[in-house]
């Protein structure tokens, strides 16, 4: 019933090269699942089984397969298979191999394929990466006005083997304006000889080519589309992204936004920890820990500034590490929060007001628990510290609890406003990153607790 | 062309009650847009609203509203106006309603439904939060084997305004068992006369009611399909999950993986941040901060232990917060990097030693330029710091570069390490959120960092 469940030996049929035995499980297997089991393939072992499945099935197979994998495979391939295989290619994937081929590759392999290709791909790998153009396919059902349905319905039969979803057709004038959308239910509920003009719905939600890939992936997500239309700046429709690519875009722009809260820069891609090199990790990763460390040395002026307070009250450098992590944890937990919520679309900067009004409410009540804990830490246990003759531990432990309250407010606030700030630049705002957060609040939180702490004392 | 673009005043016709603009609004506007204008609404104006929307598109906008509105508009409704907008609802958007109504509530609303639509709910509400079957819909299409082709498409075009999608339908046997699928596409272009037995994939990619819909929306994104079926232990079908349901799953354990990574506990729903009271936020915030406050105390412990060192060499406080910083930084880059590639299936804990010796080399790298930058700090601008006689600038130099250069590599394998360790016990990976690593990290940096100081200087 299910090949999830099924140990295919896709090896052993190479090995023997039981052409039958491979064709019959290219047929009956689902293209994801036969290209994951291909992951570690060499290039020949993978042509032995694509060249086993039917030409559909084929090309569908490949184009499943990693970037580095179909490069690979073009490599040993004569030259009129490779053109095959690369024809029968879904636009949109054609054109990300395109994308990744080196240049003089792709200078060599496009005089073969056929004109009406080279301007497809042409067309495809023309937008700039990240917006909907760079993500859109050219393979969609196209309906003119004035079709009946049962013409509609046996247009879309024909073309149905070439076209990325016969579901949604798009009704277009001569100048390619998208005039309406029709969806197969409705071709299928409607009467035969109802024209198409008639049926179809004005109304046709669309995002343009320039977008943010992103906008078109939300567009899909809110509306429950099967597929977004794609126009160009002269309202003419150039591709359709479909709601499998959506789910990648989002999943893409998930590992982004998760990367980026985390101070990692890079292409944010999904999927490629194991496959990014060392060094590409180090670069991903180094400019940000570097740049924190020297704010990090900020930290380090104002304790050197308070060193006196220190060799007197040795009991305060115990205290600091507490006072700092929990400045880092509050701020990056508001910070998330309103990060989050600006993703989706549920806050905006104006709100700003609201959003310091609860965040200050809830850090109340976090920092006079914490508060109180420090108090009784200090009350408690703090017998052993060693303290200048006349101050009492009440007084410190009441200028630790003042601090750290303090920290926690000042904290939770700067986590929410630092992204709102962003977001109010139009800059995104998981640039406020957790570690430069944190980074941030140990300055203001060891200011904030060593003023407190001498205004109390009295030093 | 697109109603995004123009600005409809809803609340003008509502105040002048101008049914015929407000039917015509309903009629050409996206349900999901509708709702979004109805946010801030009160129960009767939304209800103004709804009563003037056709049949079908009234339960479609009320699907889109928020739970708690859509409670409080079934409050105002006379009984028989209830009765009818929540037996139109689809299915899973009923069952979700059902879920979050009070008991009291649930069991006056109840026995006014008929017997089927009771029955309905009383399933899908059966299964446990987070499941498959929690988010699956009961309105899915269903053929028998020995109809034809011809037969199957005039099924379909009956049971079309009932089902959420008519484009994948399930051919089941006579205890509900799946026995295979077909999509329109494939009815369309197969000859009338055909059986359905004999178009139809009998390798059917299914998921169980048991299984987590996180499971369910990976795989409709792994194979791209339009809808996933769900069988019960007994494998007869009891739902499906539709794309765009699998888009909000998506979206919603991203949220959640977000939140675990900052440790802010609680239900992890997308969406609800101003919704949450203040006092929600707390309890969902405050437990992590104060169990890591409480572990930050054991760096003060530590710090207290090394207070000779501090009270001789003044400049080492100066580095304490660069050190911890700089190991949080790095330690939480590669745990969020090693959860996200283990979320994506992309690496699983057999991988540990690959990824361990790649982290090794990542670190090695950081470390080595922190440290650089770390020795020319203390060379150059050192100058004013306090240090007993007997001991060089290069002695410190050398000492705080070797210690943070060891926290960088302890930091960057701790987090890789834990969130592996955690996979590997079978727990969510997201567990070692980045404040409790950054709160551990502080630990084994301050014990590194004053051990090799220590060491260095012969103390």
């Amino acid at each position: 019933m299910n090949h999830l469940l099924v140990e295919h030996d896709l090896r052993d049929m190479i090995t023997k090269n039981d052409e039958a035995a491979l064709a019959e499980f290219c047929k009956t297997t689902h293209p994801a699942l036969i290209a994951e089991q291909m992951l570690n393939f060499t290039p020949q072992e993978a042509w032995t089984v694509l060249k086993n499945a039917d030409i559909p099935e084929r090309s569908d197979i490949f184009s499943h397969l990693e970037a580095e994998m179909q490069i690979e495979i073009i490599d040993i391939l004569p030259r009129d298979q490779m053109v095959r295989l690369i024809s029968d290619m879904p636009p949109d994937d054609r054109a990300d191999l395109f994308k990744t081929l080196p240049e003089e590759r792709r200078d060599a392999i496009l005089p073969a394929l056929a004109q009406a290709e080279r301007e497809d791909i042409r067309r495809l790998t023309a937008h700039q990466e990240g917006t909907a153009g760079a993500v859109m396919t050219s393979d969609y059902a196209t309906l003119s006005p004035n079709m009946t349905v049962a013409q509609a319905i046996d247009h879309l039969r024909d073309v149905a083997p070439d076209k990325e979803t016969i579901y949604y057709a798009y009704v277009l004038d001569s100048k390619r304006r998208l005039l309406g959308f029709v969806s197969l239910k409705d071709l299928i509920v409607s009467r035969k000889h109802s024209f198409i003009r008639d049926v179809m719905h004005e109304d046709v939600i669309f995002a343009r080519a320039s977008d943010d890939q992103e906008k078109a992936a939300d567009i899909i997500q809110k509306y429950d589309l099967l597929a977004l239309p794609i126009v160009n700046g002269g309202e003419s429709l150039v591709g359709i992204i479909t709601h499998d690519d959506a789910m990648d875009i989002l999943t893409q722009e998930h590992t982004e936004d998760i990367e980026k809260l985390m101070a990692i820069s890079g292409s944010h891609e999904a999927g490629v920890y194991m496959r990014t090199s060392s060094l590409g990790h180090f670069k991903n990763r180094a400019l940000w820990v570097v740049l924190l460390a020297f704010v990090g040395l900020l930290s380090g002026f104002i304790v050197q500034n308070f060193e006196d307070v220190i060799l007197q009250f040795a009991i305060f450098a115990m205290f600091m590490p507490m006072v700092a992590d929990t400045g880092g944890n509050t701020g990056s937990q508001s910070a998330t929060l309103v990060i989050r919520a600006l993703a989706l679309g549920e806050i905006s900067p104006k709100d700003i007001f609201k959003i310091l009004f609860k965040e200050l409410k809830v850090s109340l009540m976090i920092g006079l628990v914490l508060a109180a804990f420090a108090y009784g830490r200090v009350l408690f246990f703090g017998a052993g510290a060693t303290i200048p003759e006349g101050y009492s531990m009440i007084t410190i432990g009441t200028a630790i609890s003042v601090a750290l309250g303090l920290q926690v407010i000042s904290a939770t606030l700067i986590g929410a406003l630092l992204p709102l700030g962003a977001a109010k630049m139009k800059w995104d705002p998981a640039v406020v990153a957790s570690p430069a957060l944190t980074t941030i609040v140990d300055v203001t939180g060891l200011l904030i607790f060593f003023t407190t702490a001498t205004l109390f004392l009295g030093l």
